[in-house]
């Protein structure tokens, strides 16, 4: 027996080919429809197996799922769970995978969360921490939420069956979840994901060209996540940009002890810095 | 026939243990010298077969070598090649590993670059830009060296033939060598290689502690180089640090151009500055 029947995926990307893929491998469900604006994506995600079903018509793609999930960029998944929400039957569970949560959820809480007492919970939002700077279904694979942290953000509005239901989905297709609202995810990514997008982003801005050919393993490293789509990361950053700010003044204080010692020469205070860093970064060694 | 019969190695780390790997697995040395302060590592180059015999006694070390490379911290280096120089045969090279040059070349410039028609031009810098956040010779490799590029810095005061000899040494254990003077070198790492070891190290720093379990490829990625030995670290940055602190402005100036973006929610502007630093990454796509 199929945990679902029928799932639908609106935006058939890196992420949504990718659930697509964990489902189909994973024997989850029967049907998996995926639904997007452009025929392309969708041709490549039928084909790749990651869904049984296309269409560009989101009210007639939802129709029939038990569970919808909107991988689109972040600042259009509040209308696709509102538009999901309409075409859909009231039973019908939806989630999210975008990389921010206060704006999203705020849109949507009055709306769709009908109270810890509803049978018709809509929407509870999530964050699957996975990805990286290849987008599109041709990257997507089955694999991509194994051991992955994916952080579900019920409010004080969302039933908590409804919760314990998205938290399963992600689970089934091998992620770590966490629950968090969706003020304290909005933070912690600013810090752990968004912060180091600009900080790749302008390092490699800042890299002279002639310097690129001696670009080695710490250079390519320390700006992989430069490559992820810039308008992608325009809405992630402008919709979390107060906590991004936050973060980003923090960063530039560390970078203004940085100047200071350098400027002096405080070799006692530059290997402190340094030394603060190593020990915070020997915290995630393990992983890699 | 051995393109050399002794290679002596001062300081048997990541780099000269890899050296003396490179040399062994190549053939290219009848004997290679570990030459360390420490008992500790001198014993594990040896156990891994990475020299032939080992000295806490750099004098006796060198006395038979007709290569010597010079792989201890930066700040040692230059006294080490003079003492290198002093306690060895007339016509053995010298070379080092160190990530900066400006500083030890210009110290050594006057005093061991005997001129183009000198017949004993004992010393050329290199930096072969190979390493990682691991150090000691437990992490050595054999084929760390290869496709990995090396910089040879001669001077004006460079003896051609010297400097044809450094760059074959580095050929044979399959490095690139490009020539760079030691200004050029020094500036062009500023940018590539201790700008990101800051930054990695700044941003390693600001990362809240109760943020660190959601740590996911992105945060990895562009912290993992602060891993980083801060000793070592802090000697490099020292050596180099108008040129770290040229680079830093730079970079600095990139963050306000973000930080005035965020502020105004100025759409256009981030994405054209994601933009601008995912164009420069994706030149250096191919490699990873």
């Amino acid at each position: 027996m199929k945990t679902w029947d029928t799932v639908a995926i609106v935006g058939v990307g890196l992420i949504g080919g990718s659930i697509g893929l964990a489902l189909r491998e994973r024997k989850l469900a029967r049907e998996v429809v995926g639904i997007g604006r452009r025929p392309g994506p969708l041709r490549i995600a039928l084909r790749r197996g990651a869904v049984t079903r296309t269409t560009t018509d989101l009210a007639a793609g939802v129709a029939e799922a038990d569970f919808v999930v909107i991988c689109t960029p972040v600042e259009s998944i509040a209308g696709h769970v509102r538009a999901a929400a309409e075409a859909s039957r009231t039973a019908t569970l939806i989630t999210d995978a975008g990389s921010t949560k206060g704006p999203i959820v705020a849109d949507l809480d009055r709306i769709l969360a009908n109270g810890q007492d509803s049978p018709y919970p809509r929407f509870v939002g999530s964050h699957p921490m996975a990805g990286s700077e290849k987008n599109g279904p041709q990257h997507a694979r089955g694999d991509l939420f194994e051991g992955c942290v994916t952080i579900v953000t019920p409010t004080d509005h969302s039933n908590a069956k409804a919760c314990q239901a998205v938290s399963q989905f992600w689970r089934k297709l091998g992620a770590r979840v966490l629950r968090m609202t969706p003020q304290e995810h909005d933070q912690a990514m600013a810090a752990i994901s968004h912060l180091p997008h600009v900080v790749a982003a302008a390092l490699a801005a800042v890299t002279p060209a002639e310097s690129l050919p001696l670009a080695a393993g710490g250079w390519r490293d320390t700006t992989r996540i430069a490559g992820g789509d810039a308008i992608l990361w325009r809405q992630i950053l402008s919709q979390n940009r107060w906590n991004v700010l936050q973060a980003l003044d923090q960063f530039l204080e560390e970078l203004s002890a940085y100047r200071r010692a350098l400027t002096y020469d405080d070799g006692d205070q530059l290997e402190k810095l340094l030394e603060r860093g190593r020990a915070i970064r020997a915290r995630c060694k393990a992983n890699g």
